[in-house]
């Protein structure tokens, strides 16, 4: 009948098979408008189906319109449902598979073999069991009590910085924190002064929202703040504890002259604290947000110090930003899940989360030894780094030398990841003698080695 | 020695006490700049603690830049950082607690105390222990390969629908692919076609965006398609499985309409299938996708089905949309966390998703059944229900009823919690005389109670 085919071992029942072809045949014409459909006795015989399974078909086909019944009169096809069949598919863009690489200095990766997985998979499953049901529902944009009461208090004990629990809000990490102001501050002003070089990606994320980026030179002690004023009151990004990528930390002149800026413009200062955990020398740096925090947004993120993929990360909000902040969030994603949110509170509860990362700090601090040790055994003293000891990459200035674009591309094709600093550049070209070098996720060997293949590299090919 | 306090049993170290306390009196003024330091043996004296804890906070404040030591001379505080103090902090926005509801007749809750939470805790403990470290670190804005590979068959075993894996994109739930697709389309066009009456929460998502909503008349059979056009070429919002809040399914020559104007007009439909698994008579209504998936983004989630918590969505992007939507993704929130989603994976692998819905469904269908007999018992004949057998909601009709923003409020504080219909409208007052009856999450006697109180109250109120 109708050249349906019906697969009975299909997942796909009979009566939606029946269903789909009949439907078909109407979208594309073969069974044109006004057609009577035969009965369900005659369609049941000739399918060998039972007619029982028919007349669902035909349930479904009537109640999606697709055919017409009424009182007294033949069941036929409906009007006005053809259409021509959709053109070819476009063709799907090639996603290329990760590349293998001989040397891979990448930034912004910790070492997730080290990753505690067995106590975190114990906290993950005992939270899990002891959870309320109320939780599996909505609970709101500003995320767990208990996690923001954890997470004051490590902001308390780690950088004595004092935090009202109410004033945290929980995010799904630093660049989704960056995304939800972007979309608030925007209502305000339409411009932000960006550090340059700053992390692109971050720059993107505003870009992507519309906003006119201001670049703020940056030099060893990071934003040059005496270029704020004049052109535009809008926000400015910043990152005083470790400047990315060059490595500064924001002396205290230039912290009080931000807070002045804001204070003056009505304005806020987003202070992203991307990797301050990790200081190898000295405590760790205290916070902008100390200054004013009715002026500057705290954000912070657990992606650097456990692992990228548990997406969370916090924002410290002004109070007057926190109404619009709730809705706001309410209306992008809702919320956060719940369970890892629970297994962090536990995992800074517990203080497993202090121990990691005071074991990590020892390890990254021992692999940045490692990689100034490897830098000095092949390039002599033909480089200088830039910044204060701290967090997962370094900066690396070879006078004379020149990485650009261009370099960036053709050592990735020759299997070498190493980024260029120009690369997160916005006024290109300033600073296209360093190289940054990522070397957290590397173990010792994996940086002598990487180093030496990097540098007979630069040799071989005349970068050097 | 300065007044300064020290709490021997604090979370703070010591000389981050000094740190602070010193750091504190230099941006208040209190040591004015150019003010010498004392030696670390004196303080170390006065404060009654090591030398070594105060050099330490000593090089803290003068790394920072607090203070500056040069060569032959002695340690001075530096110039430039003294601040007002900030204004008292704005007030807290109250946060109201939940109120308690004698009668709780929200829409789109699901029954959260029938979900398999032991089957779920299970497969989640397994699944973290059997990941491997990769998934720990950023695997990208697609989402997991399982979990799109086990959409793609659940989509075709209960719709019929074939849809590639690769064409599927996980999203933190239905809210954030709308908020990403508001961000992707926004440069195509800054005007929308809405469903009149819609989710209005919903559509404060694209309003937040800056768009322009064009709303469009519902009838009961859902949008009425006929007033697309002419004013506007942008993307079509709709829910043509069960139209949100009135119930109607759009029948097949408008759904035809709907592609036929998205073609003409190089735009797209956005088919929010929002809870198409619960319909109570007959299977589920096929999506519209199936008509032109270069036209169709499609977008599914299962909060409503398992729980909203979860926070795990998808949509199914048209080929020529999807490396925008990396991108942006990318630069929004990165990608959801690994753990739910493989969890999920096995859950609809092992088929134990499809026996939670064949569950709820029938439970879901009694319940229906039970608020129907309950408004006939309270109500007799004054009422009649709208839509389709489906979903977790029930819009009623009232002829003669007015009911408004103040009703909605005044029941609130009266303890229950009931939707008038035009709280969802744009154009207000076209549907004033309708409820929207939340099903799902109340069992049997609270469905009998709180009809039976709503009646009452009405009656008292002089609303019938």
């Amino acid at each position: 009948m109708w050249g349906i085919k019906l697969y009975r071992n299909s997942d796909v029942s009979l009566k939606r098979q029946i269903y789909l072809a009949v439907r078909d045949m109407i979208v594309q014409g073969n069974l044109p408008p006004g057609e009577v459909v035969p009965s369900s006795r005659q369609l049941a015989r000739d399918l060998n189906v039972s007619r029982a399974t028919v007349n669902e078909a035909l349930d479904m086909l009537n109640v999606e319109g697709y055919i017409v019944s009424s009182q007294g009169a033949p069941t036929r096809v409906a009007q006005g449902i053809m259409l021509d069949p959709p053109t070819d598919a476009a063709p799907r863009t090639q996603k290329e598979g990760p590349p293998d690489f001989a040397a891979d200095f990448r930034t912004g990766q910790p070492e997730l073999r080290l990753f505690p997985r067995y106590a975190w998979q114990q906290i993950s499953s005992e939270t899990l069991g002891g959870m309320s049901s109320a939780l599996l529902g909505y609970t709101g944009p500003q995320g767990l009590p208990a996690l923001r009461n954890e997470i004051s208090l490590w902001l308390y004990r780690s950088k004595g910085l004092s935090v009202d629990a109410q004033d945290i809000y929980i995010t799904a990490g630093a660049t989704h924190a960056l995304s939800i102001l972007a979309d608030l501050l925007y209502r305000e002003s339409q411009e932000i002064w960006f550090e340059d070089p700053c992390n692109i990606e971050m720059l993107q994320t505003f870009i992507n929202k519309g906003y006119r980026i201001r670049p703020v030179p940056v030099d060893e002690c990071g934003m040059q703040t005496d270029h704020l004023g004049g052109q535009s009151s809008g926000p400015v990004y910043v990152t005083p504890s470790h400047q990315f990528p060059l490595g500064g930390i924001l002396p205290a002149d230039r912290r009080a002259a931000l807070i002045r800026y804001a204070r003056t413009n009505d304005s806020y200062i987003i202070e992203d604290d991307y990797d301050s955990e990790f200081r190898y020398y000295g405590d760790s740096v205290s916070p902008l947000y100390a200054m004013d925090p009715d002026r500057v947004v705290y954000v912070g993120t657990f992606s650097k110090v456990l692992f990228p993929a548990l997406r969370i990360g916090y924002a410290v909000v002004p109070r007057q930003l926190q109404q619009s902040w709730g809705r706001l969030r309410t209306h992008t994603d809702v919320q956060n899940p719940p369970f890892e949110q629970a297994a962090l509170a536990e995992f800074l509860h517990t203080r497993k989360f202090d121990r990691h990362i005071g074991k990590m700090r020892k390890i990254y601090g021992e692999r940045r030894q490692v990689l100034l040790a490897s830098l000095h055994d092949q390039f002599g003293d033909d480089w200088r780094s830039w910044g204060d000891a701290a967090g997962l990459h370094l900066a690396v200035e070879f006078p004379g030398a020149c990485f650009d674009e261009a370099f960036r591309q053709r050592t990735r094709q020759d299997r070498i990841r190493i980024t260029p600093l120009d690369y997160h550049s916005i006024q290109k070209g300033l600073h296209a003698n360093k190289l940054l070098f990522g070397y957290g996720h590397l173990e010792p060997d994996e940086i002598r080695d990487g180093i030496m293949l990097l540098h007979a590299y630069l040799k071989d090919h005349g970068y050097l």
